[in-house]
C-alpha cells in the first residue's frame, strides 16, 4: 500500500463491536487524539451501542422502568464525538495482511472493505444455546441483548400462564429468577450443577439453594435439560430432564456465554483454552502490533492462579476499553489481570466471591486450608443486623489469601472488595487480621466478618502447619 | 522477691481496666493458658465490663432497646472463665519496681496490693470536659459510659422541653445529633471547627454540614462554647458562645476523649505527644518487659504518616487485647499500626475516611494531589442509587494513595475499606484503577466510585508531574 504523507498523518482506527469495550476504546482514543489526527470507524451488528447487558434482568423484573435507561451512550452521541459508528453492520472478515476488514450491512447484505491503521476487536460473547429439541420454540428466551430482553418482555405480556423455568443457576440464572419472581411468576430453576452458583464452592452454593427455596423458588439441581417440549401451538410447554418434566409458560436460558471469536479465529488471531483472544498486558493481541482486543471476547490473566480465564463482565470490558483507547491514543496503560471478583443478588440475598474456589486451587497445584464463619452485617445489637457466612481459603503453610466467598443479606456482597484488594496485594490471612476496616455499629460488628474469617484462617494454617 | 518453684509455675496476670482491650487480653490469654498455669485478676472501677461505648448513641436514640444489649460479656461470664474480675475496684498505683498494683474499692475505700508477673494497662480514655462555668449543671451529659447513657436517658424522660444542644461535631457529636433527632428533639450542634467532622477536610465537612441542615439540625460552626447558663432551678438552660446563646433543655458533650493515663504517668511509663502510652509492635510498653498496654489509653502508629496518633476506637481496642493476650499466652502476634479508617452516620448520611487529610499530609512533609468526584452507590439506572462524593489524596509524582474521604448515603461508608486495604498495601492510585471490585447493577456503577476517583487522581498526578 502506498500512503501519502497526508494519509499517514491521519490514521484510521477501526473498532469491531459497539458495546462497552469497543466504544470505551473509541471514546478514550478520541479524548486523546482529535479527528484531525485519528479517524474512528466502529461497526456494530446489533441495534444498540454501549448498553448495560448486566441491567437486563432488572429491566425484565421491572426495577428499571424502560429499556433506554440501560443505554449509556446512543449511536448519535458517539457520532457527535466524531466516532463514525455504523450500526447494523457486521464485520465478516479481518484481512490483517491487507490491514482491512470486510463489513456487511445486516439488512441489505451489501459489503465493503475498510482499511485500518489500528484495529480493536471487541466482538463480545454469545450465549450458550445448547442444541436441544425445542430450543428455538416460541417462549424460549436468552437475555444477552436488549432485543432479547424486549422479546422476553413481549412474551411475558402476551402469556397468560404464570409458570417460568430458568435453565442455569449462575448469576444470570439467579438474577432472572428474581426478575420473574418480581413479575409474579412461579419460578423453577433447573441447574446442571450439584448446587446453584457454581462460581462458589458447593458448600456455599448450598446456602444459596436454601435461601432461594425460602423465597418460594423451586430449585432443581444436578439436572441436565434434555429437551424443551412444545404444545400444539408450537410454543414451549415444558422443560424436560432425564427424570422429569417441568411445565413452563416461558423459559429463560441463563447458561452462560462463550467468547464471540469466530471472526478472530478465521483471521488466525491467537485464542486461548477458553476460546477467547489472547492479549498482552497492554491489551494488544499477541503477535499483532496494530490489533487490540478487550471485553467479553478475550481471556484475562487470573492473578491468583496464574492462568488465563474467560470472565465476561461489564466492569472488565470498560477497563479494557479505557486501556486500549489510552494506548492507541498515545498514552500508556495496562491491565494486570483479575482476581475473579463477582457479586450478585437474588431478592435480598447477596452472593459474592473473589479468588479461587477449592477446585481452582487444586487444579493449579495449590494446597490450602478453608474456614467458614458466621457473623453479622452490623453490630449484633444494631437494628437490621443480618447473618452472613464467609468462607476463606488460605494457602497451606504460607497463609497467603487464596479466595473468599460470602453469602448473606444487605451489606454482605460488597465486603468481598476487601478480600479482592488483599488478594491483589498478595496479603496473608495474618496480615488481614489487623486490617484497619471501617467500624461503627450500623456498619459492622467490632470484628468485621472478614477479620473473623482471617483470624480463623490463621489458626487453621497454624494448626495445619507441616 | 523470692519465688518458690510452685509460685513460679503459676504466673499471675493483672489487668487494669475491664473493657474491650483489657478483657480481650484476659480472655485470649485464658484461651491459651489454663488456670493452673495462669491466674488472671482484672480490676474495673466502673459498673460494667466489656461494653460497647460505640453503641451508646443508638441506645439513647432508641435503636437499641435496652442497655444490656451493649454488654458483650458480663462480669459473671468472665468469672465463669476463671478470670477474677473485681468490679468497682480502681487501681490507684502501679509499683513496677515491686511488680504490684494498689487497688481501691470504690465504694468502701479499702485498699490492698496485688502482685503481678505480667501486667496489662487498659485504662481507656476519659471524655474531654472543658472547665467552663455550668459544665456540671444538671442536664449536661457526657456519653462515655453506660452510666452516662442512663443518666442522659433519665434526663430526657424527666424533661418536658425538646431543645437539645450537642457540643462538638465529631463522630460522637453527629451520632448524638441523630439520637436526639430520633427522640423528637430540636437539635443544635455547636462546633468549634469551621465545619463538622474535623476528621475530614473542610470541603468534605461542608457536605456533612449541608446534609445535617437538610435533616433540620441547626449547625453552628466556628463557635467556641464559653459557658453553660443555668436557670433558677440550677439546671442548664442555654449554651453560650462569644456571640450567641442557644437555649437548651439538655446538653450533650461530644468533644472527644483523652487517653486515661494519669496512673501510667505517675508510674513513669512512657507517654507520647498525645498523652497515650507508647508500646512496641507486640503491644508491650516500651522499656517494660512484663507490661503491655492497649485500647484507648495507647498511641498507635499511623502507617501512612509514620507518626503516632491517638485513635480511641473499639475495633482497635479489641485487636490490641487479642494481640496482648496471644503474647502473654505464649503465642505471637503484632499490631503493625493503623491507616486511620473511620465510618459514621447521621440518619441516612454516611461519612467515612481513611489515611491522611490534606493537613496531615502537609504536617509530615508529603506533597499531594487531590481530586473529588461525584458518583453513585449503584448503577445509575438501578432503584435506590444515591449520590456519593469521594475525595482522594495521592502523593505528588509517585501517585501513592494517601487518603480517601467519602460522604454519601447507603452503601457509601464501607466503601472506604477498599482504600484502607490499598493504603495498607502501599498501592498507587494507578494500581487502584485496575482493582477487580465487585460489580453488579444493585451494588455499584460499572466503574466503582473508588475507581473513578483513582482514575482522576492518576490524571492529576500526571498533569502535575514535575
Amino acid at each position: 500500500m502506498n500512503m501519502s504523507h497526508s494519509a499517514r498523518a491521519r490514521e484510521r482506527l477501526v473498532v469491531i463491536g459497539g458495546d462497552a469495550a469497543g466504544m470505551s476504546a473509541a471514546s478514550q482514543a478520541r479524548r486523546l487524539r482529535g479527528p484531525d489526527e485519528l479517524e474512528i470507524v466502529a461497526f456494530e451488528r446489533g441495534h444498540f451501542s454501549s448498553f448495560s447487558a448486566c441491567g437486563i434482568p432488572y429491566w425484565v423484573g421491572g426495577d428499571v422502568p424502560e429499556r433506554d435507561r440501560l443505554i449509556a451512550r446512543s449511536p448519535e452521541e458517539h457520532r457527535a464525538r466524531d466516532i463514525d459508528l455504523r450500526m447494523r453492520t457486521e464485520v465478516v472478515e479481518i484481512d490483517f495482511a491487507g490491514a482491512r476488514v470486510r463489513a456487511r450491512d445486516v439488512d441489505s447484505g451489501a459489503e465493503s472493505w475498510t482499511s485500518y491503521d489500528k484495529l480493536v476487536v471487541a466482538t463480545g460473547a454469545r450465549p450458550i444455546r445448547p442444541d436441544l429439541p425445542g430450543i428455538d420454540a416460541p417462549g424460549v428466551h436468552g437475555v444477552q441483548t436488549l432485543d432479547d430482553g424486549q422479546a422476553l418482555l413481549d412474551t411475558l405480556s402476551a402469556t397468560a400462564g404464570r409458570r417460568a423455568v430458568v435453565v442455569g443457576a449462575g448469576y444470570i440464572g439467579v438474577e432472572m429468577a428474581e426478575a420473574l419472581i418480581n413479575r409474579g411468576y412461579e419460578v423453577t430453576v433447573v441447574n446442571r450443577g450439584k448446587e446453584p452458583m457454581s462460581t462458589l464452592d458447593p458448600d456455599m452454593g448450598r446456602l444459596v439453594h436454601r435461601a432461594m427455596e425460602g423465597m418460594g423458588i423451586t430449585m432443581v439441581d444436578d439436572a441436565e435439560v434434555t429437551k424443551l417440549l412444545t404444545g400444539d401451538d408450537g410454543r414451549v410447554r415444558a422443560v424436560a430432564t432425564a427424570d422429569a418434566e417441568y411445565p413452563a409458560d416461558v423459559v429463560v436460558l441463563g447458561i452462560g456465554v462463550r467468547p464471540e471469536t469466530d471472526l478472530a479465529k478465521a483471521a488466525g488471531l491467537p485464542l486461548g483454552d477458553h476460546g477467547g483472544l489472547l492479549t498482552d498486558l497492554s491489551m494488544r493481541v499477541r503477535g499483532h502490533e496494530n490489533i487490540w482486543a478487550g471485553g467479553d471476547c478475550v481471556e484475562v490473566l487470573d492473578l491468583v492462579s496464574g492462568r488465563e480465564r474467560h470472565i465476561p463482565l461489564g466492569t472488565h470490558a470498560n477497563k479494557h476499553g479505557q486501556i486500549i483507547g489510552a494506548n492507541i491514543g498515545g498514552g500508556y496503560a495496562t491491565f494486570p489481570g483479575v482476581v475473579g471478583t463477582a457479586v450478585s443478588k437474588v431478592c435480598d440475598l447477596e452472593i459474592a466471591r473473589t479468588g479461587l474456589r477449592e477446585k481452582d486451587a487444586r487444579r493449579v497445584g495449590l494446597q490450602y486450608e478453608t474456614v467458614t464463619i458466621e457473623s453479622t452485617s452490623r453490630a449484633g445489637y444494631y437494628p437490621g443486623s443480618t447473618p452472613m457466612t464467609v468462607k476463606m481459603l488460605a494457602e497451606r503453610r504460607t497463609g497467603r489469601l487464596l479466595g473468599v466467598q460470602i453469602v448473606g443479606r444487605e451489606g454482605a456482597g460488597k465486603r468481598v472488595d476487601i478480600a479482592a484488594v488483599a488478594l491483589t496485594a498478595g496479603m496473608t490471612a495474618e496480615q488481614m487480621t489487623t486490617l484497619d476496616l471501617g467500624y461503627a455499629p450500623p456498619f459492622s460488628p467490632v470484628w468485621d466478618p472478614i477479620l473473623v474469617a482471617a483470624r480463623k484462617a490463621v489458626a487453621a494454617v497454624r494448626s495445619g502447619a507441616s
